[in-house]
């Protein structure tokens, strides 16, 4: 089975993932410059999701460029990613229009992770079929940075979730 | 006529169908966790969607794969499935809002089937065209499951249609 | 100049344009049969649109595999012609929800007519390109029929004015 | 690493880009003639839009040809440009609204701007990778016609600024 249309599928559901969530940036209803305020954390969480998608983009771009072939799991694994990626948009907008408040933050975070998660697995499920001697289970065991964002996201969650509690 | 351009585009067509359905989780107006509980049957929707279409683009990848030349009625008969599985977002969003009520499952289970029948109808065509003995052929021979699946959603149809006339 | 990004980007816009439209069906706010009523001609509208830019697509398909290079003047016309055809949701969504009236039905035909003139428009474009004895030369010749729609489709749209204006 | 995704991403989201402005064309209330006027300045700015985003897609288009490969840097560049790209719509969209009123006027003289130094910035970093004896650089060098459009662009802006202060 070869990659070039799990390839492709994933840069159409990135490439939309990536460009919907301008459509929750409402248009003023009126022309000065102060409309603009209200907007300012709606674009800021734009910004931050904006990012995270290109790191995802770029990451999954690396990756795919060391495997040979894929398999089902592969494909399966592939399309758990884009799902937790496709609820970006959703968290972005939410935290957008609530000014970065505990709850919506924890969830934005919650589907951060999920996604981190389910990428950690389709690494797995590549370095599986590809074997140990692969450049991606090279590269993937030196890189300590991805498992210590991983811990962050995990550590970092649950106070998000207490924080709103105690208030 | 090669296959690239039909494949790129029918992945277009299946990339916005599964992403736009995000577009229906309509985010929260106040920032509680309460506030997300009447998304749930929203987001429970969006999930099974996202895995039926899924399943189709997984599905098409395979199926593409032992093509080696389209003709006019496999772009037509590809067209048409592209059609149903482009109606499955309107489904999703009237099942999620209406808490999978009987009318709209039954809508829903509509679209399913008529995915199911062109799925079906497209496969038949390939076969036409690339012969009785085509790898195509001989795997579809075997696959009794995708028959009993089409039975099942022919049967079900009609049993979620009489529910509500009795209701 | 290799034609594959201009295929890659024309079917990426068409493949939102084909998409795009089942946005504009609203999903009923109750559960019952009769509440898909007023949608049947929003659902006719979108038929009749999604066939018109598949038979679009199609025929890009198709003319541009005998295309060998591509120039700058090809470029800017087949972007004249996307964006023709990228009016037509606006237009479809129109004719629905006004259950086909006279107005509508005449701007959807303007739409309509625009996307033939443009899609004659990169035809000659590409045959300057390629030389008098290319193939697609020799199948545009043989074409009456293009040429007959043209004109129906000219003849057509001042009726469509002139109705509205008689009532 | 090769430069295939790269452009298939690219052409991915200038797709959206150019097609979801059209989603911001209101569906007039009525089918009379009269109703289409209101639209008039909505679709200028649509046009208007549709133009730069198509000029942007050829420039991608004609530079990415003399590109052989791709780094980091270039990566993270493009995302960039696209980032600026993808504000177009909601520039579109107010100054459509607001009938080029000048302060939407400036916000969108301001993305455009962005749009402009950052593909300047992308095409600076592939001339750093392709040497100074690349294709790119040459026909950069000759090009005046770039330099004088970034710096109109510069001088338009504070007047946008400007004007409605004074009024």
């Amino acid at each position: 089975m070869n990659k070039s249309r799990l390839e492709a599928f994933s840069d159409g559901v990135l490439a939309i993932i990536i460009t919907i969530m301008i459509l929750e940036i409402k248009v003023p209803e009126n022309n000065s410059f102060e409309s603009l305020k209200p907007l300012i954390p709606v674009i800021l969480s734009y910004v931050l999701s904006f990012v995270y998608v290109g790191i995802y983009w770029n990451n999954h771009h690396h990756m795919f460029q060391v495997v040979k072939k894929v398999s089902g799991s592969i494909l399966w694994s592939n399309l758990f990613l884009l799902y937790w990626l496709s609820l970006i948009p959703f968290g972005t907008s939410w935290i957008g229009s609530q000014n970065f408040a505990a709850v919506p933050m924890s969830i934005y975070g919650f589907i951060l992770l999920m996604c981190a998660i389910s990428y950690t697995f389709l690494q797995n499920q590549i370095i599986k079929l590809e074997g140990m001697d692969s450049i991606l289970y090279k590269t993937v065991e030196n890189d300590k940075k991805g498992k210590i964002f991983l811990i962050c996201y995990i550590l970092a969650i649950p106070q998000a979730f207490v924080s709103p509690w105690i208030t």
